[in-house]
């Protein structure tokens, strides 16, 4: 059996019991997440992955670009923003999709396309992080039903079934502090590398947690500001052993003048104007909240490969699917 | 209330009681057929959506191309090679997900990207009609638990809840016959038109019907020949009233040497080739069925918004989803 992580001539895997049981837990996963929208009344709907800068994330720069029929197009890194604009008719919404990701690095932690499964709903982030429990706990539980796949993959089937929510809860400043106290010298306002998440990981004791309140500077335009501290977002993080960040999540800004405001001067437009675009990219999106209005809404995207990686206890993502992508590869 | 088929400013209707009944439909759809994959054993892979020329299905002239690292890769019309790389190993396996097709025409019939349902399994076609009439009586069974969604569509409930499988089999060269016997003058060896499949669909009593082994030259290079008649291939299509064909399906040539063949002598890889593509671009794909062998199986793929088309009861595909995307429109 080659190395799972082989991209090369992947075909030689094909008929691998590793591969298969790897795709086996992916279909879990998904799964579970699934049976958790399903028993919270989540409607899927089916969002477009060639868009306008508003399938993009925060990181302008990755976005692969398209040729469509003499415009420019994008690959959706995103649902997010057409989910929402649904909020406010059918509340609670989901989707499960490809997100893409120019990434140049072939590596152990870059892939160029994987799915993003996203839910978007009226609540806070208080709420947010419960259903964020709730949809982790739901894909783990369904791939603790493959064990014979687990076993297969040598997955320690104990460090698995000892997981259980509610998970550890920590503001970005506070954690900003405890990596520091470890030899670490984060400023207040950098973001966090992998490698710092990694040292809190182990500071917290090898278990999930999420970290909270992020400097608005460093965050997606549309993530709601702190009501006591303008500096923050209600955002957070859901950080994973073996695989790091693995939810993003946040309220979203509902208003229209402050959503227009943020996005005139956020960094993602400054980085769009560079590529040739203008908040004119937004227009779907800004006449939507203009004319129809909204509501107080939260929401994540869920990075699938990052809990694969974390149930089979992998520090390699290109072990985590099937059919691996990044610069690399091509099938 | 707008017509449903509107895309230019298509927020204008995220708020319409019509527009969300739309989404929940076809979030039924999508969990009918789900629900049919999980009670047969059937395993959900991950397919890449950036692809070589393994993506594209016969028509390769409706490729989007992506720059991918200086290489050229396309936008995947169908997981169809990728699911079939792991029935070997898997058998039962199945992919939801966008299929990109560059058509310029921005009308009631062409969407640039909708949902593919598709599976792939080891059986002949007989075992494979009864799958895609499971898979459909799953979808349409799904749906009309949602008689509120419905009712404020203006659906015929009566007409859909008359619809019971197995349906009529007709082969294609019968049909021929049929059209031409009702004033078309229909060549054997040409492709069935729209206008053509509505004629046979009133003619038999506009039920969903299948159309059988059609004739090699006009088919997806893999289809398997007929043992006794080698001008076809062991092929069907799904006809619907209201939308017309919606499953495309087939069994999967699975010797190296006559696929090899067939694909060197395809029509496809004549176009690619004018594209400036060659046999190379199948690589993978010829390495993986040359060094690992394969099993006999067939499968399908389920165009999601044809089937949404005929549950309403409407001619226009674009108001059977939230974000209808086609060469008039980016979101």
């Amino acid at each position: 059996m080659q190395d799972l992580a082989q991209t090369i001539n992947r075909h030689e895997l094909f008929r691998a019991e590793e591969l298969g049981s790897v795709v086996k837990i992916e279909a879990a996963l998904i799964e579970g997440a699934r049976q958790y929208f399903k028993q919270n009344n989540f409607t899927e709907v089916v969002v477009p992955h060639i868009t306008a800068a508003t399938g993009a994330c925060e990181n302008v720069n990755t976005l692969f670009g398209v040729d469509y029929f003499g415009k420019r197009g994008w690959l959706a890194q995103t649902g997010q923003l057409y989910l929402e604009s649904l909020v406010p008719k059918l509340d609670r919404v989901f989707c499960i999709g490809p997100s893409f990701r120019a990434e140049a690095e072939a590596d152990n932690r870059h892939l160029t396309e994987f799915p993003l499964l996203e839910m978007e709903l009226q609540c806070n982030l208080d709420q947010l992080i419960k259903h964020i429990e709730g949809v982790f706990m739901s894909m783990l539980t369904n791939a603790l039903k493959r064990e014979q796949a687990l076993s297969t993959l040598g997955t320690d089937i104990s460090r698995l079934k000892s997981i259980k929510s509610p998970f550890k809860r920590v503001t970005y400043t506070q954690a900003v502090k405890d990596i520091n106290s470890h030899g670490w010298d984060v400023k207040w306002g950098d973001d966090l590398k992998a490698i710092h998440e990694k040292t809190l990981c182990e500071l917290y004791g090898n278990k999930p947690f999420f970290i909270t309140h992020y400097p608005r500077a460093i965050k997606f335009f549309n993530m709601r500001t702190n009501a006591q501290d303008s500096k923050i977002v209600n955002s957070t993080d859901f950080i994973l052993p073996y695989s790091g960040e693995a939810v993003g999540a946040a309220e979203r800004e509902h208003e229209y003048e402050i959503l227009y405001e943020k996005l005139e001067s956020s960094a993602m437009l400054q980085q769009l104007k560079k590529l040739g675009g203008s908040i004119e990219d937004f227009k779907w999106y800004l006449d939507c909240l203009r004319e129809n209005g909204s509501v107080p809404h939260a929401g994540c995207g869920i990075g699938l490969n990052r809990i694969t990686q974390f149930v089979l206890g992998t520090q390699d993502i290109r072990g985590c699917t099937g059919f691996p992508l990044n610069s690399a590869t091509l099938y």
